[in-house]
């Protein structure tokens, strides 16, 4: 059942809010992929992301999966709304390695207040091979 | 009941692991506090660490958690233990609103294999007033 | 610093929704302490609430849980409310053994509409020595 | 990519297993499918595993989803292994409501020490129609 969005110039507000999240400048991240309960986000690897074993960090591969979860939210909210995140839980699956890291999120269950969404990252290699590497389940809230 | 390390040199291969982290470096965050099974991360707020209404990301609220939950853990493992993150969960309470950020982390229970950590995000404000954003509870693995 | 509960008659009412969890009384579960903010429950063991080891169930162990974060979160909201579990995550840290168990909910943080909870829960043996066994954190929601 | 099971006579096992768990028959729960990787648990409504408003308690909830879980981890784990449940986070999506439930759970990965799981609970109405009521995502641990 594909999700209908309410709110007509949800793409366009995703790309302009994506735009104000200083942090994924500074990492790199491009919104990849807008659908109403689906957004994509790219992250190449870069060496000064990671932990002290050079895989990218967690807190990097949570910072795509949420920003993800939270835009594919948002797309199904109504006009005037913002999304704020109110918790998230991260399986890591696997250790991050990758050229570029990929996340995927889907709305599983859009609520009036609260959005239940979830997020896969995937480690891509040279050859664009993908590896699931984490997934998120979290909830996100509605404000108006 | 206080924790009992098993590694002599935990405090001194933290430091060091933490100085491999090079997203701790990128961020700006610095380990301000070393005990055995208590970790305290500190972090500066930056402009270009935010999300889209200028509070810090969640993914850097989690990195810090994380990293101060995985070196917490590591605190008591044996020595020649790697740690990794198995899964965390993070509710983020309030806005990521500071001048400063802090994460405390605590292990609420060390086993052979696994061990389980919490942490709390505070932001602090100029006048050093602390308030909770945030909250973690993760589970961590040793490996040998 | 101490909760300020907002309805007068909180106590009274929480006793009256936990006589009404007809899986309480299944189990054999009561409220044994209701103060604001702060939930006790108390269930014996016994040999049909098993997993396959003879262990306490994790469903079981997760429903006392459960409803000891629901009730403390209850019992900061105004007059007029109904609270439901938004989500919930659970640590399982050693076999869930004992004579009797306790689970013992404190808020962490009350909000209008969330309210996050943590509960720990101990398994008691015949001395009265508690170890615990499970520690959980989770949202709830406040409908009016 | 189908699962490969490494115990050939898992489905066995997990039956026996099952019967062990004596809350699973104390609720009415039956184990109504078991493959590789893939386990389903049925539980018909009963009046007395309900919570306040009378749906069923997220305990049980719950309790069907970890024993889903726990089971599609072990049928892919060796033989002479023993599975316990590590954590679980769940989301409540909509009131539990329903005739019987139903608890699918998937094997998101499987690893020599941990096993990911991911478990839907289904209401199901007269009529045979299923709605999503909750979702879990959970770390299983092999012990041998």
């Amino acid at each position: 059942m594909p999700h209908q969005p309410r709110n007509p110039s949800f793409a366009e507000e995703i790309k302009q809010s994506f735009a104000k999240q200083t942090l994924m400048k500074l990492i790199g991240a491009e919104l990849s992929r807008v659908k109403a309960g689906h957004i994509e986000i790219t992250l190449p690897y870069r060496l000064d992301l990671a932990q002290q074993h050079g895989y990218l960090h967690a807190g990097i591969v949570t910072a795509i999966a949420d920003s993800a979860c939270g835009y594919a939210a948002y797309s199904l909210m109504p006009p005037e709304s913002e999304v704020l995140s109110v918790e998230f839980k991260m399986n890591l699956l696997r250790p991050a390695k990758g050229k570029t890291f990929l996340a995927v999120a889907e709305v599983v269950k859009a609520g009036k207040t609260l959005t239940v969404v979830r997020a896969d990252v995937f480690g891509v290699n040279q050859e664009g091979q993908r590896e699931l590497i984490a997934t998120m389940l979290g909830t996100m809230i509605c404000l108006r």
